[in-house]
Order: C-alpha cells, then structure tokens, then sequence
C-alpha cells in the first residue's frame, strides 16, 4: 500500500503532484479539537516554495480545505480529510521525461512497478508535493502534541557540507524556525547561501542533513523491537523524498564509541531519574526515557537539476541524453526542514 | 505491540532471556516448503555465542524446535512456530540490577512502560537472546529468496573505529561469511581483533557498523511513501537491539553531494536498464530499481560493561554505583551480522 | 478506527451526511484500470434515492468527482480517491435531536463515545449517505471481479415479512437488478409496495433481508480461523448501516439439520470437483469451494420514523417525547440491496 | 494471513490438530497481571472433551504451558505464549481422507489453496481442536473483563432443532455454565440429550444455536463503520469453525418488525441512561450503548460422520464412498459454548 501510517492516529495522504488535488484523511483524532488554522497555515509556509530565493519559483498556495470531519469548526470524530487544489501545474513541462527515467527519480522504478501507468507529471505520487498533506496532518499533530507540553524543534545539520552548530543531545534546542535559514551559527548562513547559488548557477543541486530534537515526552513511551520510537520515526521518516539516512542520538558516531564513552549514566535531576549525557537520542529499547529525542535525517541532493544528464529510452531501448525542463529547487533541505517535524510529531503521537 | 513485522509474511516473536523458551511464529509461508535445517543451523551459528573468543563465555544450543507448520517435514499453510528452549540462564547474576538500572539498556524504560513488572533477568524481552527467533524466520526467508535468486550478504564495515574495505555499491560483493571475522580486507582482522580484546581488558566494550547488501531483486518490488523498502527495512532493523543508525546507498554521504554527483545515470547493460553507478543504494522512491540494495547499519558499543557505572537507586531515589555481573559480549557488532542479514531477508521477502 | 476496510485493496471511507464532502480513498488497485463511469453511475443510481416512491424525496445527485489516482484517465498506481459533494443538505432539520437522541441510531452512543463533539446533522458519519462512497469503491471492484469472470447478484429476500423466492443456493441466480424491486417472484412486488406505502401512512417504517450470491469465484481463496471469506465479508457488511444479521448457505437453517443433511456431498461435474448441494454457501473453512457463495443479510426497520417516540434529554436528565423532522425512507432495505452487493465485491476482491 | 485478531490486544494462534503442539501468543496484555491458573482451567474444562457422554470419547488434557511472557507468576509485557502438547493424535486414523475429502470439512478447500500439502491429520489447522488456544487467550480475557465488572455468559438456545427459553434481551441473564447442558430451561435437557444419543446411535450429528449475553460494557465502546462491535464479534466469532451465522439482538427478527417496534425507546432508569427495550442488542453504530449485548451464533452439526457419503478422489478424478473413521463428536454445540464466550470476550477487550 504505503501511504498510510500509525494505529491510533492514522493518516491516509491521497493525491499525486498534479491531479486535482492532493490531501490527507486523519483517522483517531480526539473529537472535540479546535484547530489553529492561523498556526496551521504559519506551519505550512515553512514547507512552501516561493517564499525563498533559495527554493522553486512556483507558487504553491497550499490552503488545505476541510471537506469532512469538522463539525462547528471541530473535530467530531469523523476522519478528518484535508485536501488541496492543484492550481499552478505545467503538465506540459514534463512531456518528456515519460519515456526518459530522469536520473535519481522515482520515474523508472515507478514505471516498472506500474507498468508504465504511473503519473508522470510532476513527479506524480513520488513528488515532494505529497509532503504538503504530510505538513497538514503534522501540524495538527504538533498542536496536539504542544497541548501535552511536547515541542518539537529542527535545524539545518549541514548544507552542501556546510555545518552547523549540532544540537547538544541534552538540550536547549534553541527555536530558530523564524529564521529564514534555520540554523542556529548565523555565520553559516551567508557561506550556505552561496553555496546553494552557486549550485543553482551550476544547473545543479545540494543535499543536506536536518537535525530534530523532540522535548517532553514522557518515560516508557514507545513499544519494544519493531513498534519502537526508533522504528516508527525512522518508517515514517523514509516517507519524505530524498531521506537516505537517519540516526539517532550518537547515531553513527556511536559505532565508534568504547561502551563506558556512549552509556549514559542515570543521575537524579531535581529528583527526576534522567541521564547526565543523552547519547542515547532519548530512546533505550525503544521505549522514550524521558531525555529529549534527538535524531538527524539525511537527504541527497535535489535530484531534479537542468544539467544534461545520460538516461535510457523506454520505447526504444537506447540511451540518450535527458535535458529536465521545469522549475526546479537546487535545494529541498529547507523545506524538508518542517517535514521532519511533521513526521516525528506524526510518529510519536501515534505512539503516546 | 512490538512483536509482529510483516504484511505477506508475518513473523510474531516471544520470549524474553530467562523465560521457559524464546521463539517466533510465521504466518504466510508458502505451503510445501522444505526447511533446509542443516543451512538453517549454519545459519544461526554464525549468531550463536561461544563460537568466537571475541564473544560472549556463555553457551547457548539454539537449536530451535518446530512445533507446529509442519506437515511431513514440509510447511502445510499453517502458521510454523519454532521455540528454542532457554537452558543456561542464570538468573541470580541479574538480582542486583533490579533496583539499579543499567545505562544504556532498557532496565529503567521497560521499568516505567511496564510499571515494575518488566523481566529483568538477563534484560527480559530486550535482550538481544531474542535476535534468536528472528534468525530462524530470517534464516528460513533467506532460503525462500535464495530461490528466487536473491542474495544477501553482508561484512563488518567498521569495528572499534577500524574500518573495512567498504562494498563498491555497483557490487561485487564478496562472501566473507566464513571468515572468523567477516571483513573484506584480512589486514584489518588483527587490529580489530585486537581493539576488542584491549576493550574486554579493560572492562568495556566496542561497537561497529554492519554493510549489508542485496543481490537479483528485480525491479519494481516496494511500496511508495509508508511502505517503501527503505521504510521496511529501517523498520525491521531497528528492531535489533543497539541499532542507532541506518543508511541507504550513499547514506549520509549524499548529503555533501551535488545533485550531479549523487544522480546516477541511466544506461544499457546486457539490454537490460541498470544505473552507472549506485549512489542510490538500489531504491528510488521506495521501489526497487534493480541494482544492487546497499544499506549500514549502526551498533553502539555493548551497553553491558564490567566497569562499574553510575545509575539510580530507583527504590531509593537516590544516585550510586552499579558493577555488572554476568557474561557479556565486548562486541556484539559479529553476532549482529548475521540478524542484519536475517532482518533484510524479512523485509524483502514481505514486499516481494 | 473503523473508515478503513481491505488489506490487499484498501478503503478509506470519509465525511459525514452534512459536511462539505463524503468520499472514499482506495488504495492497491491495479495501475492501467479503466473504469467505466456510465457503469458505476447506473450501480450508484441503483442505491441513490429519489428514484423510488419506496424511498425518501431527498435529491441527491451522487455523481462521483475523482480527485486523485488517475492519469489520462487510468489508475495510475497512487490512491484513487472520489470525492461527493453534499448539496441537498438540510442541516436544521436535525437541530432538535442534538438534545435528545434518536431512538435506534447512534446519536446517544456517538454522544458518549465522542464527548458530545459528534456531527448530529443528517446522522453524521452514522448516516446511510456513507454507503454512497462505499458503493463508489463497491462499483469499482464489481468492474474488476467481472473481469475475472466473477458476478455479484441479490434481490430483496423479503421485505416488511414478505417472503421472495429464495435463491437455489447452487443457482441460478437471475438478474432481477433492473427491476424496480429486485424480487425474484412478480407476485410480491405488489404486497411489499403496499406493505411499505403502509408503513409509510402509519409514519412508521420496515425491514427486510437482502439475498446475495456471488458466482465465479474459483475454489482456495480466503484465509483460515479470523481472515476467512465468512469473517471479511461479515466484517464489511456489518459496516452497511442497520444489519443486523448475516449467514451463510444454509445458515441458521443448518443449526436444525443433522450432519447427513447439511454436508454437501463432492461430486464431478464435467471435469470439475464440485458439491452436489450448497448448505455450505460456497465457503468451508473459510476457504472458498468452487461453489456459488451465498448469504443473507437482515436489515432492521428505518429507525427515522416519524411517529413521536419516547426518548431523554441530555441536558435536562429528563424523559420527553421526540417526533423526528426531515424526509426519511419508509424501508431502506431497497437501498441497501446494491449497498450488500458493493461490500460482498470489496471484501472478494481483497481476498483474491 | 488468518491467525492473528486483534489491534490493541492481539492473539496470534498456532498449531495444528497433530502438530506436536498448539498454542497462542497474546500480545498487549497489561504488565503485572496474575492469572489465575485455577479458574483458567475451569473454563477450559468447559471446552474439553471427555467430560461429557454428548461429546467425543478422545481424551484431552488441554493444560496449557506458559513459556514466555510472566515474570515471577505476573505477565511482564512480553507476549505470553501457552502451548498445549498434543498426546493423544491417533493420525492413523486419517490416513484415508488425504485422497477424498470429507463433505462439509475443509479438506478440499485447504487441499487446493494448499496445493495439497496441508495437514490432513485430524483436521490440521481447521480443526475445533484450535479453539483451545482460543480458549486460553478468552480465558484471560474473561479474566480481565471481570475486573473491569464485565461479565460474559452464554446458554444453548437451541439443539437439534429443540429450543430453550430465549434470553429476555434485557436480562437478567442466569448463570447456567455448571449445568451439564447449559440450558435455561431444565425441561429441554432430556430431550436434548435424547436428540443427541439418536443421531449418534445413527451415526449422524446435530447443530445448535449459542446464544451469549455480555453485560456490564459502559455506552460508548467500538468504532464506527468496519470496526464496530458487531464487526469484531463477527469477523472473531467465524473464526470458531462451524459457525455459518451471526445475529444480534432482534437479529433476522427484526427484518419483519416495524421500526416502531423495533426502535428502543430511551429511558431514564436510577439516573442512567438507558433503553426500555433491548432489540438494538447493545449496539448501536457499532458503538456499545450501555445496554446488555446480545448475540445468537448458528452452529452447523457436525460434519465428522461415521455414515458413509459421498466424495470424489483427489488423485483419481472419480467419485466414490468414504467412510469416516476416528472418535467425533456427535454435537459440537456444547463445546462451542465457552468458545463462543471467549471470542465475545477478545472482541470486547480489543474495543475497550
């Protein structure tokens, strides 16, 4: 199936990047929930192209219209299905690249799995559009969440191999999502920047590394071996395009780590158990320990560049040369920021 | 829940450490198999403990039993449930950890979850005895995708900080599993084996990192979004316990990529389509493209020490020291290889 | 939960009778279907009402607008989902029952269940206008199984207590869908009218069973113990507002025979093992036998009855008589007739 | 998949009637939780046979073995696990029918979803034999139920076409489990017993109808649409084999009833909200009303007969006689009763 998550609160995302619409149904939220839409639109300009220089030029008015599940502007049960209109579409600008994969695309795999039935346009079902939906469901998960004192916060990791500051594992986690690069060094702004120029001047792309920290979850949350917080973020998480890594808490580095460097000792904090250090990204066993979640997700360069790049012919088994018309990110980072945070607020309610 | 992984195939594992017995029921094997149990045990010895001077003192005869699923030696359509009988526990070396959590196992998280109730001897349900009943479904899955062409294999990437000759992400792929050490480059052996040995001196420990891949999935296997291979996978290995970290292909190295770099062209091969290169570790949008899937997973190093750590009284509510008793592995990254591999044939087999 | 259906091909139902939009999500549907809309607009038609003086004067022009999961007018392999926009929508005639809840609906249960916040208008998601999406995903799977030679049928078993002629349970089954009353035998149609135009004068309402039988479905299809062809199609068709009841074959009827009476005896029929009766309903084991799959669904009386009816205020704690405003149908069960045949074809063609 | 129920409370059952064991896992159960093994086998006794001269001659000492999930007698969060050793499997018995299957079982349907490698042996995974486990995992659940003031309790209605005193559907609701048949009405005892001993003398069988009462469910219980509680009674309730029918409250009576007969009116009994009527059967919407639930389950005699009958050999292609050896019940109906109660009571403890 694949685009359904979560067993107490379940999100179907529906749509492809340019059919009609694209939305999302919620199922298992609480009734009687009022909305911010103020705070939910707030939410979704992060994700939005236009706003940027760094991102598309298309204009994305993502204005999610509530078709089913509110009653007197609250929820009442019912799933709650949001959708968007698909207005600002070139169908045309992608008339090529039916019968050429573009490379690092899910065009080829698309076409195999579906015969060759699949949407092309706009990258159908596998567009980063789909995260707008994603977004939708998210930012109602974050305010559910805020309403249990639990915030959810990320920042630009690293950017074409620029780094930021890292999150210390044991907090704060400064908010810098007003930011319009959020990163907590400013001084790495203006070298990202340019870096992202440059890029774009190149008819290319960068990748980048989003770190999110979760803060006030509560101890033993989270279910043992496949149904962990580590399992149930990282499904979710590879449900955002271009995701090709996550790691947790000392993440990678730990495998380089002697045990006595990487155990976290329990100590008494203003007499709550909590761990001195949080190599341990707040999760032991998959279950939360009470430390804040932290874990960092690594997403590939926009694959989508207007450089000439080799493909395949479909139709005529031969390879060619494959130009990508269209508008294009050189850099999704900044708005696969916010995904991560709907993502892990979408994880982790389902798991409260 | 926890337990249960799989949609097709679905495995449900039971058993914590020092229970009667550990085992797993499989639901959705075709009916007819053959269990090749003579490859199946070959299998699981390359998991058990006491093969290796760099593990565990502890002997554990996991041999498991089957009690139901077959029928003339064949499975009949009826879910197959193997038990391996748990016959050398010694609960009393786990009395003192009751009161004191262990740092960086699940003690204190199963404690607040489970209210006190959680099974403390030898870490309960999370110990890693349980990767036991996920060898034998995955030993069993690897034998099904053997016959249908598909390979698995995998090597220790990194241990102790030492690294091994990483795959070449377009193959080949050697085998290595009957190494003692299941390292591509021999020369890394002796330091890794003495990096181990220096940690077991000095009461501690050392992770690793596990490169796993997979040979002959055709094109087109996987779901989009949710239910992607990458979703799949991360899902099942981080059901392994000590996982922090998981990486498709390039990984987090895509991220310091240009978009020009990490695309890998399309191109002929024997008329078939392939990629030139692997960057993308085999998957594009979640479905299988045909080249070869390449993933890492990460191991922190063995949470159980000998060196003596601070934790909590959780009775008392008040801070001290707690010395580890008990037979520990120094490094369980060997014994992991072995679980990766089991857990990639259970993903693969279940989206097949 | 409870909006979604299907492991194979799934249904997300959505909205309520007076939200903006009532609609359904289907996902795994084969990629490249063509679905031929004159055909699922004349099976809505069969369940939409204003066609019949049996049924209620509300217009409703259910005219299915698909939203996403085609591509040049094919499934394309992402979620197909269609949406009903809810025009004829008289939200005031409800006002009066938030306070006291209907006798035989689920305004009292709903009210408890979901805290009072639940949609009162036209029933919410209670109300039987949820059976159109579930007859645009049943239309839709009547198309595939027909493909596959496989042929859904009912007719009105009986209605207000008068009895049809009951279907062979080895067939045939004639096609009576094009009737006004789908009845088998003429006869009745005149007693079940007037038994209904009665009810309808006395401000009363009645019930009824639909029959339905399912020819074509090869034997070894269905799941063992809980996922057999018995539990899913129980499962949906409890979905259909007002059921009741469901058996199969010989049904309640077999608890009074003896084994020498019910069991069917296997015999060759050009060729082909078959049964030489069908007390089994087509289903052993929950395992299709080749055989016509046959069942009887009992509808309760339309619980909107205009007749004052004794019910409790919620606010006040106090009995009070309620008379139930707005336009209902006198017998639903009409309506429900291709309702039970749309879930019959979803649960088949999940279990295909 | 079929073995598995259940979301929050899950049971995953194994085995089959020969296999050397059969059993279940219980995933969910609450930590800390002491079952009391005595009343376990009470009930237990209830299904087994031997107990009673109605029943099969077979000796079976259904004693569950908890082998995982308890710590120190407690569940601890595990999965619990209880297999039962099979002892006394006559397969020999059964070595006749692999080539003709018997009418009425699901030889034939399993021989072909199977592709002829199920387990024949006294009925393999379709035996009644299956309902131990069942048993086991409805025992505890009866278990929980009670502490939540939730009691189930169920009487035969009817018996080889003899019927005892209906449950008033309002109840009260007499205890008769320690009656040898459990009957209101002790005057149908005799010729019940006599109808049995008849079509035993006759090697024939008889059916019946369980009719089963859960009260104490607070209002507000269930899920709309597919998983409502007469949803999940159901699609567990088929699980039992021999079921072929469901009805709940009126059931298949109400079909003939007007709606204002039909229609409970609400009432206010000792402050609480109630209904004056019951024919709603607890239920409406799926969603428990406060009111007892009430559901009747059709059971088809036994289709294990030691009269000859006719069938066809699978490997020749011809039709012949088969006559059924082995120890059967001649009425399955007494046994299904606490079947009946278990699987009413994993439905309920799954929807609370």
């Amino acid at each position: 199936m694949g685009n359904s998550f979560g067993e107490q609160i379940q999100i179907h995302i529906f749509g492809q990047s340019h059919a009609k619409a694209i939305g999302v149904t919620i199922e298992g939220l609480p009734a009687g929930l009022l909305i911010d839409e103020e705070k939910l639109h707030a939410f979704l300009r992060r994700r939005a192209p236009g706003g940027s220089p760094l991102a598309t030029a298309r204009q994305e008015t993502d204005t999610p219209e509530f078709i089913s599940g509110l009653s007197d502007g609250r929820t009442c049960g019912a799933p709650l299905t949001a959708v968007i209109w698909n207005r600002d579409a070139h169908s045309k600008d992608y008339s090529d690249i039916r019968d050429m994969p573009r490379p690092g695309h899910a065009d080829y795999t698309a076409y195999v799995k579906y015969q060759g039935f699949n949407d092309i346009a706009g990258g159908g079902q596998f567009s980063g559009r789909l995260t707008a939906p994603l977004c939708i469901a998210g930012g109602i998960a974050l305010q559910l969440l805020s309403e249990k004192g639990i915030r959810v916060c990320s920042h630009i990791y690293a950017l074409a191999g620029i780094s930021d500051t890292p999150y210390a594992l044991t907090g704060p986690f400064p908010d810098v999502s007003g930011k319009e690069l959020p990163v907590i060094n400013n001084d790495v702004i203006e070298p990202m920047r340019a870096a992202v120029a440059a890029a774009k001047a190149e008819l290319d792309s960068v990748g980048g590394i989003v770190e999110c920290a979760v803060e006030g979850v509560p101890a033993g949350i989270g279910e043992p071996m496949f149904d962990g917080l580590e399992n149930k973020i990282a499904r979710i998480v590879f449900g955002i395009p271009a995701v090709k890594g996550i790691e947790f808490g000392e993440g990678f580095g730990a495998a380089g780590l002697r045990g006595s460097e990487n155990n976290d000792p329990f100590c008494l904090a203003e007499g709550e158990i909590r761990t001195k250090t949080n190599h341990h990204g707040g999760i032991l066993g998959g279950i939360s320990s009470g430390m804040p979640i932290v874990f960092r997700t690594a997403f590939k360069p926009t694959p989508s560049i207007a450089k000439p790049q080799q493909s395949v012919s479909l139709s005529k088994r031969e390879e060619g040369t494959l130009t990508i018309k269209g508008r294009h990110d050189p850099c999704i980072v900044l708005r696969a920021v916010p995904c991560v945070e709907a993502a892990a607020a979408l994880a982790l309610l389902d798991a409260l």
